[in-house]
């Protein structure tokens, strides 16, 4: 008697976030070059220890891909008013290019207002609601990272997006609506399920690619998935301990074509995600410079 | 031999629309009452003789509703900066309410570009797109009005959406997709299916309600439809001098449940929207207007 093997292909996140990383240095580059070395700016507020590992490693990346990070962290008694004074402050400063809002914050700051205070040029996280719009509109935008993650990473497979059968688990409005229309914008055929959905099993079987973000360990089993099917896991949960996506690593690896492992999978690619947002941001502030001032040359 | 009665029952577009405009007439009352009576400037440029019957229309529904409406044409040869000009103006005018762009417009005239301008709160037809991503994380927004009409329509009937099985046919960023979004957020599980999907019968035929909005006469068929179903038809197409829908009106009247008729579908209720979203602007202005000056107060 052997080991069985697994069947699916363990999607390499690290390396597809490496690549990507690289190719922002060399965007990083050309931009400082003209004097534009983007520049991001977290805001913490509050208990930072939650988000302080986390912060770090954007840091970290940041600093490796050569835009350069500033993490700023107000008190836990700062109003909401003062924050957005704060985000407005930012919006002005021409040295700031991204602004990165940590979460948790805490109870009495909305996410939404603060999301929505950031100009939408400067979103590098791809929240705020023109962002999403834009994103509708099939538009070059700054898209949320999660998704435009693993969006990027299906299209690393040898499959044809275009009318693919595609299943997103999970209808949360920055991982599975995002990522439901930027495959509608690449061609697919989407089908969004969540709690309400009657039977989940009955769409996800149907697929050539299904997108799982809840937050429930083991929620996407082998028996869900059509055989050959690629799965990008967006789940993060803890279980004993160690960290697991939503899927049934096991048993959905005996059936899929390709699955991305937690961690290791969606995560890195998500935080080179926020890279690139952040040069495309600057390039952007830039062309919107050069154009106001352009103007004045007449 | 007897004739066979369709055992679709027919939406009548046109009581929905009259209820929405019954009810657009009383808020619109209110608003008057507090000095705040709603008022649309319609905004056509070039030969206007292809949407005049369609301004007039508004015109007169708007005046049936109690909201103010002035039709205001430029010339073909106005430039884009001219025309965002204008637009700027209205935006700052505080007796304007809301701006509807009419189409076609001039070739030189890109029409997102005059979406953009309009300012979200006088975005009465829902195309900006801070409106589009407001309804993606489901706040109060001004919506599209052909896709909320059509999500009207089928509120009106006697069917749990929470969990309902949808497809839409057609991912048109201003009606596709925005139904889609909006029954995501009333609890539907969606499929947007559309020229690239492979097998549009096979989605259209396990959905509880499918909404079409192709522009393709006899698109749908009964066979492509659930015994029972709610069909609701978006298409607008003329056919030897008859205007008429998206779906093979006699095959799927034996088969589904309920099925709107073109005209007298989904039309009338759109026109009705564009008003609900002239009173639903002029509140949210009123309101802002409030905010903004109570400050002032302390």
């Amino acid at each position: 008697m052997t080991d069985r093997l697994p069947r699916a292909a363990i999607i390499d996140g690290k390396a597809i976030g490496a690549k990507i990383r690289a190719e922002v240095a060399e965007e990083a580059a050309r931009l400082s070059g003209q004097g534009w070395t983007p520049r991001l700016v977290s805001v913490s507020v509050g208990d930072t220890a939650a988000a302080e590992l986390y912060v770090r490693n954007q840091q970290k990346q940041a600093e490796g891909a050569g835009v350069a990070f500033e993490a700023r962290s107000y008190p836990q008694e700062t109003s909401l008013e003062q924050l957005i004074g704060i985000l407005q402050g930012l919006n002005h400063d021409p040295r700031v290019n991204g602004i990165i809002i940590q979460r948790p914050l805490p109870a009495h700051i909305p996410v939404k207002a603060l999301q929505k205070a950031v100009h939408p040029l400067k979103d590098v996280e791809g929240m705020h609601p023109a962002s999403i719009g834009n994103i509708v509109y099939n538009d070059l935008a700054l898209g949320p990272c999660t998704a435009v993650a693993a969006v990027e990473i299906l299209k690393t497979l040898p499959l044809k997006i275009e009318g693919l059968d595609v299943t997103v688990i999970g209808h949360s409005e920055i991982v599975g609506k995002p990522i439901a229309f930027l495959m509608m914008g690449l061609g697919a055929t989407v089908t969004v399920c969540h709690h309400m959905t009657r039977s989940v099993a009955m769409h996800s079987r149907a697929a050539d690619a299904v997108f799982v973000a809840v937050g429930k360990p083991g929620l996407v089993t082998g028996d869900m998935i059509k055989p050959g099917a690629a799965v990008i896991d967006i789940g993060i949960n803890r279980v004993d301990g160690k960290t697991v996506g939503d899927v049934d690593f096991a048993s959905v690896a005996e059936v899929a074509g390709w699955l991305t492992p937690v961690p290791g999978g969606v995560g890195p690619v998500t935080v080179a995600t926020l890279m690139k947002n952040a040069v495309l941001a600057t390039r952007l502030q830039m062309e919107h410079y050069r154009d106001a001032y352009a103007k004045t040359d007449i």
